[in-house]
């Protein structure tokens, strides 16, 4: 599969050229750019004798109908945007792959219908809100967002007019109940894989996740005339939660926890800080032990406060729950990397993917490639081309699998 | 000496309307309403038959002779520079008493002559460098300091111009070695003698200090795409060394340090820490004991960053020794707490004030007033009238000591 895995990273290197900002890979949710990416996939398309439309959230979506009388119907496919300053395979990798996945469908004769969706927008750069183009197939799509506005003025509906599609039709973007799967191919985006020296692993969950801030109120005095003990510290009250919060995830296991930001005033080196704030950034794939290990985060930061005499407050931003990948799906997708002689390295993921959004309305899988020093949203992520062989030995694998199902 | 307490605090208050702004006290170096708080003292001084003077960097300067063939010459004073919002008595009391200090020795008709001096600035506010009128008074101000330019634009040359006053007569400001003596009395702006429930407290010395910054970095990272074992945190080794700094110093005694800015890269709820830049603020009375510790903290430092695979650089910034008091003059005024029924409570002051200047050229004593809740630096500075009492008491005696001690 050589040859495949090169044409798909070639595609993704050639995606990576429309961008936003000359030097740099930016292109937001239905920034001009877009148009010659799908004009790219389009082509591509065509050649593989797809069917192609862009609904009205702007996802480009191409139809091969195997055998139309009784086949599966399978998506796959993953998201075109990108942060600013991205890297060339974040999503659009996952769209690369599925259209080589036509080609082996199709070389192969397989009974199975596939959509190949390139999602118009997931990473929420462009209005603050993720996941713009699963939510519309996922059938989930509040009408309300059309009104959220970005930075430059411009709104979702405007946006979505200007690209020259119609808002009105928002709702014939949902899939409806006909699928029978998702699959997504998706960078790991993290160390882990390349840790244990794997290509690729099965997803079977997308973590929940948990976003707050820890707020440390003691008080503000001068470093030079306050004795030690006299001192109601906030930063010292703060420093020694960041230590006891990353001490407890490493112990408890199956969770990770970021304290990532601080705000602190008066922040100056002669004053003793006032007050002081703390974000914390709690994942777990088990809901049950992301809110317990909450729990007991607040309570020694309580603890810490009492002891020190400072106030300390926490305060809730969001609290998401885990999201499983479908049981049947990832058993068939962990059977096909044993078929192809990959281990079954079952993992979590960390961040969030479309995946997460089509998992409402359909059985969903995923699979994960190694990213190379873990780097991604960055100009240095990168892909192997053997672990892209590997998804292309597991997919085909998988795609032959699925399609012999029962349903 | 309840009127004199009160009278000397009515003169604070008096000299606290005298502002740049509106309902905040906020008087930098030379600023107009300085000319206001000139008017108050002088005409004080005037009734107490002082001749006086303003020097060339805006020192308001009154002599009062007692008996002048052979008496000591002492120099009473403090400053009348504040910081923006501030208080009506740091600095300005220990003015105010310096002239309630001439009521006394002229009816007393002790044998001395008295010097009182306001010092124009002592906060480095205005320029960034605090003891510009002291440094002038000690024959240590550096006449390249008329080139700095504050935020206004306006040039130290040019503000002392705008004033009335003759820059090129700066080196007149000199004292010379003719003084015997420096005296200022001083809040504590600290919380020591509050937590004692001690008046006043003579000041042994002021203490030394190091500034500077410990500068982590690791690796920004994904906060839900890398594990805690992959993690090369900034934010938690900074709050580890954090943590450790404040340890050390409980435990040593007789430092105090201060961690009181961070800054943080990205500073983001979602991303690991890159680099983390953390404040130390450390001081001690025996400079041994703080450059000891300097090197012990530098040291957690770079074990903490060995263990964690982050980076760590220690960035010096201000190594300042401790300014001893006279040794002969501290005991005098010792004495005089002890005659008048105070416990003879000596300590250090963690704060720098102009008796630092001075005592390179002049054997120099400070005495210490509680400052009610620790407060200062901010409109809710206070004094209570007892203390001022107490200061009146103990700085009688303490002029009767020195006009009468062999030279």
């Amino acid at each position: 599969m050589r040859k495949e895995a090169e044409r798909a990273i070639a595609l993704c290197r050639a995606i990576a050229t429309c961008s936003e900002e000359p030097g740099r890979i930016t292109r937001r949710y239905l920034a001009e750019p877009v148009h010659a990416v799908h004009a790219l996939l389009r082509a591509r398309m065509a050649a593989l004798g797809m069917s192609v439309r862009v609904d009205a959230v702007g996802n480009l979506r191409g139809v091969w109908m195997g055998r139309p009388a009784h086949a599966k119907r399978l998506l796959l496919g993953s998201h075109i945007d990108t942060v600013p300053d991205a890297g060339a395979f974040d999503g659009v990798l996952g769209v690369a792959l599925a259209l080589e996945f036509v080609e082996i469908a199709r070389k192969e004769k397989l009974a199975v219908n596939i959509e190949v969706v390139a999602f118009s927008e997931e990473e929420g750069v462009r209005f603050g809100v993720p996941f713009l183009g699963s939510r519309a197939i996922a059938g989930k799509f509040d009408v309300e967002l059309l009104a959220l506005r970005g930075t430059d003025g411009v709104s979702v509906e405007e946006a979505i007019r200007n690209f020259g599609l119609r808002p009105e039709e928002i709702a014939q973007a949902d899939s409806h109940p006909e699928l029978d799967g998702f699959f997504e191919v998706h960078i790991e985006q993290g160390p882990v894989l390349e840790s244990e020296d794997l290509s690729i692993a099965v997803v079977e969950s997308i973590v929940g996740q948990t976003r707050g801030e820890m707020r440390f109120a003691g008080t503000a005095n001068h470093a030079g005339t306050t004795p030690m003990r006299l001192r109601h510290d906030a930063m010292t009250a703060a420093a020694e939660w960041m230590l006891a919060v990353e001490k407890f995830v490493i112990e408890a296991k199956g969770l990770v926890a970021t304290t990532g930001k601080i705000e602190v005033e008066p922040n100056a080196g002669n004053v003793i800080a006032g007050r002081v704030g703390v974000t914390l950034d709690l994942r777990a794939a088990q809901d049950e032990s992301r809110v317990e290990a909450l729990k007991a985060l607040i309570g020694i930061g309580y603890e810490i406060g009492k002891r020190r005499g400072v106030s300390v407050e926490w305060h809730s931003k969001l609290d998401q729950s885990a999201v499983p990948m479908d049981e049947r799906l990832t058993a068939l997708l962990g059977a096909s990397l044993e078929a192809c002689g990959y281990p079954d390295r079952v993992m979590t993921s960390g961040a969030g993917h479309d995946a997460m959004v089509l998992a409402a309305r359909t059985p969903t899988a995923m699979l994960f490639l190694r990213s190379p020093g873990g780097v991604s949203h960055h100009p240095g992520e990168n892909v192997r081309v053997e672990d892209v062989e590997a998804a292309l030995h597991v997919g085909k694998d998988f795609l032959r699998r699925f399609s012999s199902a029962i349903r």
